[in-house]
């Protein structure tokens, strides 16, 4: 019962441009989409191995959000284990697909761009907000207009849209808040069944969820409240926060 | 449904000590006592007001723990709605009890003594271990011996344990980690039932549940793995970590 356990898993580093500067918000959107597929490639690539059931992209600039590394990059990890913040997402979304026979990320969507408060950009393909209740200042989310539950299946089309909607929202977040550090996670669907194990585990996941990236700067700092409940402090409104966003003159080249 | 929910809560900052320089590790034991003694009357205090659910004292020490007052202090927040990671730590232990027909937390006690590799300190009344699973490094839990599941009813004699152990495992690990920032947060059982609405919320919990406090020292930063996960990434084994604390020669007044 004490010993240790065997791990299996992969670790990878995906190393954005050889100019130790490069950021995504200062980025040509060529460059941007290629990082985008990289990560397409790497999470469909991992996927034969059939031990890993999640391959989680993220990426954490400076030194606040926890980068050990300066020169531009992101990770990835696959692990054999459904993360818990994973489940409970998804259980969430089966939930409300059980409930109300529709997506809730969709339903999101169009109630947001509707009421047009909390929509911090968008274009063809994805919608960029600050989630009703942000548990972080200036936390946002990108979705896919089109209902997909897997990351993977982006139309080339799509992967210019959201390079695009990526650079918009990170370069408002850079000029607004003095280049910040900040995280941001890829949620997207676990490794489709059939896996060894659970076949039926998610059996309704590509109607039920909808795949999005979270970003969250770090401006403030989890304590004792946050671990000690896993409720959030969150000091800015998010409709006050995508007003700031929003209202922000910015210049992109090309 | 995008109206703000009307709050009710009370949050209240335990100023320990008129002395701006004092700290729980370096103080007589008197005066953690009359702290924790604090702790308890404001939790009963509280408890006055049947629309609170639970009450988390906590406390924030240094800044990168987010302490925003550099004068010594701990917290309280009660709030109206159980906590998501208290009702978490609830379940399991309910989980357990219904299979084992025992205290998950009274087994590892016993078990922990008997292997005696996880062990920071004792004393009559106390334990202060690293946890088999430890999500950070030298994260320490401090359990009472005698199984209760409410820190409110700790005895007078009890008070002075308490006391003893933190002082011991915090010099411990101040000595060992030069002063670093950490946050510990109480675990107690929720307001006894009947609470209006559910008033068979936790039916056993006085035999199933067994308050703690987590120590958490602030040595590596949560960034995109843990946030898209819910999993830690412990750089420390808890078993070298207990071994550096357990060995280092400190010493006490009084």
């Amino acid at each position: 019962m004490f010993d240790m356990m065997n791990g299996v898993g992969a670790h990878e580093v995906i190393v954005e441009s050889p100019d130790h500067q490069w950021e995504f918000s200062e980025s040509p959107l060529h460059q941007i989409r290629e990082v985008l597929i990289a990560y397409r490639e790497r999470i469909i690539d991992l996927q034969g191995d059939k031990r890993f059931r999640y391959t989680l992209v993220f990426r954490n600039y400076g030194l606040r959000a926890g980068a050990s590394l300066a020169h531009p990059h992101s990770q990835l990890i696959s692990i054999a284990v459904m993360p818990r913040r994973v489940k409970d997402e998804l259980k969430a979304a089966k939930e409300y697909f059980v409930e109300k026979e529709r997506c809730i990320f969709c339903d999101i969507i169009t109630q947001e761009l509707e009421l047009n408060k909390r929509v911090v950009a968008e274009n063809e393909h994805f919608v960029a907000l600050s989630p009703f209740a942000a548990r972080f200042p200036y936390e946002l989310n990108i979705l896919p207009r089109q209902h997909c539950h897997d990351f993977t299946r982006m139309s080339d089309e799509e992967t210019w849209g959201l390079a695009h909607v990526m650079r918009n929202v990170l370069k408002r977040v850079r000029t607004a808040l003095n280049n910040p550090a900040y995280n941001f996670m890829l949620h997207t669907s676990p490794y489709p069944i059939p896996r060894p194990g659970r076949p039926d585990y998610w059996g309704t996941i590509e109607w039920d969820f909808h795949w999005h990236i979270e970003i969250v700067p770090r401006l403030t700092r989890v304590a004792g409240f946050e671990w000690g409940t896993g409720f959030y402090i969150n000091p800015v409104a998010p409709e006050a926060s995508t007003q700031v966003l929003r209202d922000l003159q910015i210049e992109i080249k090309d």
